[in-house]
């Protein structure tokens, strides 16, 4: 298992992450557009996603929810910036416990030696917004859901 | 007239514009928002703008193109997050001329005294594109149009 990189410099409204999977770059493409593989791995493990909508093409939009036992709830959403491809994809992102904060994440899907490095470039509106986030626990929440695609591309692997 | 101010911090991936219109909000709102307004005032005064499509809404998209009496046409498209509002709208934007390279610009407007402030905050994916952009004359470009904005307003102001 490798462990998600974080690059958060100070001063800076912008965090770069980086982790490599042991699957090909159109199974992770996959993984990252299709709902039904999507919500068996984005967010923390505790968490279960419902998808409202997700439309994965160029003026797109999505928005899910990650809700809990406790009977917590969090939504999200934002629009796609261009048609995602296996190259990656652009998109707006708003946490809705933070209404009127958004941020633009580019996400690069780049295979090597049948592994997928899987890169992320968060912009954010000041560098507060992005130290709320960064403390928030972005890097652990991110983490638990990568550690859960790693399980996800494992089946897809093994089943193909 | 007022001077557009423009700061954009060495290092750190954004640019922040401010220039202030002798107008009512609601106006200047609308000069951003109606298509038939926004061709009479966007972009550096030697281009005729012609629009594609300019969908204002959650998730609308936008393209236009810039085009003078040389034959030289440059496109710009994008997609809105969340609904322009008089507030001001989020939205992404990438130049044609330079694929790939995406930024997402937050205006807002704030009205005192009878007057209008128009305030954008430009994100971009690199320091190098952000760069780039300013050296490609984005302030002026910008200036200009913001010069077009207020003989348009001046004439939408008297004929209230």
């Amino acid at each position: 298992m490798t462990e998600l990189k974080v690059t958060a410099e100070p001063g800076v409204p912008q965090v770069f992450t980086e982790r490599t999977f042991d699957a090909p770059r159109e199974l992770v493409f996959r993984a990252f557009i299709e709902p039904d593989l999507l919500v068996r791995w984005l967010g923390p493990r505790q968490y279960t996603m419902t998808i409202d909508r997700f439309d994965a093409r160029d003026g797109g939009s999505y928005r899910y929810v990650h809700s809990d036992d406790a009977g917590n709830a969090f939504g999200f959403h934002g629009v796609f910036h261009g048609a995602p491809s296996p190259d990656g994809f652009v998109q707006t992102f708003e946490f809705e416990g933070a209404p009127g904060h958004v941020s633009m994440d580019t996400l690069t899907l780049e295979e090597r030696d049948g592994k997928t490095t899987v890169r992320t470039n968060s912009l954010f509106q000041s560098v507060e917004a992005r130290d709320a986030m960064v403390q928030s626990g972005m890097a652990e929440g991110m983490n638990d859901g990568y550690d859960r695609l790693e399980e996800l591309l494992a089946t897809l692997v093994a089943t193909r």
